[in-house]
C-alpha cells in the first residue's frame, strides 16, 4: 500500500503522465500506452510499479540509456513466435506491442511467444498477461532484471527479481492474475522498512557473507555499494526452505526472455562504461494461448469457477476470514482507487511536481 | 538421498519391475516403459519416486483403480495441442505417450502442447520435460496431485505438492533440468523425520489451526485423518515469505494440467466412493517448443553455457564451496549410481521380495 499522501483522479494523472512523456519526444500514443500501464499499477493497488517510477523514466531518456522513440525491430518472425529487438524504448511502449503481437498470433493459430531483447523495466507483468483476458485467452508474461538476487549458496547479486505472471479466464468468478517476483520481495520493500527504522525479516535478504539478515540499511547499504548480499529467492537463503526452487524459476525467467531471444541475462542487464550507465537491456516474453484448442471456453471457466469457488469457501487458519485467489486483492484495490481516486504518497507527489515545473507540464490533479 | 541398503544394477532393476507389470497384464512395452521412468529416478538420486512406489502401483492395479492397460483416448487434437483422456492407465505410461506427441508436434509445427486427465502418479515430472532435450527442444511439464498442501490462510489440504520441471539444452554445459514442487518439500520428506525421531524445521508444515508446527508425528496424523493443516506451500505459511507465491505456482499447474483438460484440479483428485477409492484421475500438461523457431540452435545454447558458467564460477556463500545449476546434482548421482549400482533402503529391498514372492517373478538383483 502507498504510504498515502492525497488522492488524485486517474484520468487527470494519466494525461499529466502523458503530457510529461511528449514532452521528451515520446510519441503521443506511446506517451499515453505508457501513461495507462503506469496509472493501472497504480489503481491495482502496486505503487511501486507505478508513477513512482516515473523519475527514473524521465532521468532514463534524458541521461539517453532510454530512447523516448521505441524503434523496435522484428529479429524473426513465424506464423506462431517472434523475437523482438526493442531498440532500448520504453518498456511499457515494447511490451504492449509484443503481448499484442502475441494474441494477434493467438487469434491466428491458436499461440503467440514473442521473446524481446533490448527493452526496459516494463511496470507490473500482470498488465500484458491481462491483455490476453479480453480475448478469452490465457495469457503468460515474464520479465528478466536488474542483478538484486543472490542465488542459492551464493553471496553476489546475479538474478534479477524476474517476475513470472499468469492469467486465466473464468465465468461467474473474477479471473486469475499472478504475478510475481521470483525473490520474496523487491528491494522497495527493504526501503520502506528502512524509512520506519524497522528491521526486515530474517528471510528475506542476505548480508555480505551470504547468510540471513534482518539489518535493514546493512543489506540496503552492501546492495548499493554491491559490496555483496542482496535479497533472498522465493524460498529463501539455501534449500532448507526451497531457495533452490525460487532460484531455479528465476532463471527460468531468463532462459524465457533472455536467453530465447538473444538478449542479456538479469546478470548482464543494466551494463555501465566507465562508471556511467549504458541501456538496460531488460529481456522479456510473452504467451497467448486460445483455450478452444484444448475444450470450450466455456467448459474451462466453469472449471476455473469451480477451483476458486471451493478455495475461497474452504475452512480458514486462526485469526483469518479470508482466503484470496490471486489477483483478487487488485481488482478490489482497483475498483476502490477508481472510485475514489488513485493514493499517491507524499514523496511522489514532490516528485511529480519537480517534474512539472521542469518540463513546463501543468500540475492540476 | 536413500537410506541405503544395498545397490543393484539398474538393468536387473529394470528387468524385474518390467516383470512385475508384466504379470499384472501390463503389456510388456508399457511395462518396461514404467520400469525405465522408476529406475530413472533411483538412478537420478530421487528414491521417493523411484521403484519404492512400486507398491503402491501394483496395489493400485489389484484394488482397480489404475487400469493395467492405459486406453489412451484423444478428446481433442489440433496440429499444435491434444487433451488427451489417459482411461487411469499407468500415470508412466500415459506420460509417455502424452510427451512424445508433444515432441512430434514441436518437431512438425514448432510446438506441441498436451493435456492429459484421468491419468494416475507419473513420477519424475523432469523426466517427460528431459524427453525434449535429444531432439534439441526445450521441454515442459507439469502435474496436479493429490491435495496436501494447505493454501495461503486456509487451513486444510486443497493444493497438490503439483511440481513443474523446465528443461533447456546446453552445449558445453549440462542442460538445466529444472524440476520442483510447488511446495516447500513433499509428505516423503516429514516420514523421513519421524523414522528419526526429529522435529521437521519451521515452515515446512502447518497444524490444525494453519499455524506453523514443528511437530513432525502431529502433522503427519492430522494429514492422514484430514483433521486439519498439512504441508505449506513455497514460500511458507501466511505471506511473510512468500507463501501466496507457491500457492499460486500450484494453481497455475492445476490451471494447465486439469482445467486446460477438463480433468479434475487437486482438490477433487484421489476420490473416495463410501471410503473406498476411487480412481485418482491425475492431470497433467506437456509442452514441447522449438528454439529454431526464435533464435538459432547453437546461439541458444551459447547462451545457456554462458549463464551457467557465470553461476556457477560466482562467489560462494560462507561455508560453501559449490553453487548449483538446476539438474546437477541428479546428472551427477546418475553417473555414480550407474557405475556402482542404484541404492535401495532397507524397506524398499523387503518390499521388493514380497512382490517377488507373490508374482513369481525372481529376484536376483
Amino acid at each position: 500500500m502507498a504510504e498515502e499522501g492525497t488522492r488524485v483522479k486517474p484520468e487527470a494523472l494519466k494525461d499529466f503522465v502523458t503530457k510529461v512523456f511528449c514532452k521528451l519526444d515520446v510519441p503521443e500514443e506511446d506517451a499515453r500506452t505508457t501513461a495507462e500501464i503506469l496509472v493501472t499499477s497504480d489503481l491495482r493497488g502496486i505503487p511501486s510499479h507505478g508513477v513512482a517510477r516515473l523519475q527514473r523514466y524521465v532521468n532514463g531518456i534524458e541521461n539517453g540509456v532510454m530512447m523516448p522513440v521505441a524503434k523496435v525491430k522484428t529479429v524473426h518472425e513465424t506464423p506462431l513466435t517472434a523475437v523482438l529487438d526493442g531498440g532500448d524504448g520504453l518498456g511499457q511502449v515494447i511490451g504492449h506491442k509484443a503481448m499484442t503481437l502475441a494474441i494477434e498470433k493467438a487469434k491466428s493459430v491458436g499461440f503467440g511467444l514473442v521473446t524481446v531483447r533490448s527493452s526496459n523495466h516494463f511496470g507490473i507483468a500482470g498488465y500484458y498477461s491481462m491483455m490476453a483476458l479480453e480475448h478469452d485467452l490465457i495469457g503468460v508474461s515474464m520479465t528478466n532484471a536488474a542483478p538484486l538476487v543472490v542465488p542459492t549458496f551464493g553471496k553476489d547479486m546475479m538474478l534479477g527479481t524476474s517476475p513470472i505472471s499468469v492469467a486465466a479466464p473464468a465465468s461467474k468468478e473474477r479471473p486469475f492474475v499472478f504475478d510475481a517476483a521470483t525473490s520474496i520481495v523487491p528491494r522497495g520493500k527493504l526501503e520502506v522498512y528502512s524509512r520506519k527504522g524497522a528491521a526486515i525479516p530474517l528471510g528475506w535478504a542476505v548480508d555480505e557473507a551470504g547468510k540471513p539478515s534482518t539489518e535493514t540499511d546493512r543489506i540496503i547499504k552492501n546492495m548499493l555499494e554491491r559490496i555483496g548480499g542482496g535479497l533472498a529467492p522465493l524460498g529463501g537463503e539455501g534449500e532448507l526452505l526451497g531457495g533452490h526452487k525460487g532460484y531455479g524459476f528465476s532463471l527460468v525467467v531468463d532462459i524465457f526472455s533472455a536467453i530465447l531471444s538473444g538478449g542479456l541475462w538479469s546478470h548482464r542487464t543494466y551494463p555501465k562504461k566507465e562508471g556511467k550507465p549504458l541501456p538496460a537491456k531488460v529481456a522479456h516474453f510473452f504467451g497467448a494461448l486460445s483455450i478452444d484448442y484444448f475444450i470450450p471456453v466455456d467448459e474451462f471457466k466453469s472449471g476455473m469457477d469451480d477451483m476458486i469457488r471451493a478455495l475461497k469457501d474452504a475452512a480458514k487458519a486462526e485469526g483469518k476470514d479470508r482466503l484470496w485467489i490471486h489477483g483478487e486483492k487488485e481488482f478490489e484495490a482497483y475498483d476502490e482507487n477508481l472510485a475514489i481516486g488513485v493514493p499517491l504518497g507524499e514523496k511522489v507527489v514532490t516528485q511529480l511536481k519537480e517534474i512539472s515545473e521542469k518540463y513546463g507540464v501543468e500540475y492540476n490533479l
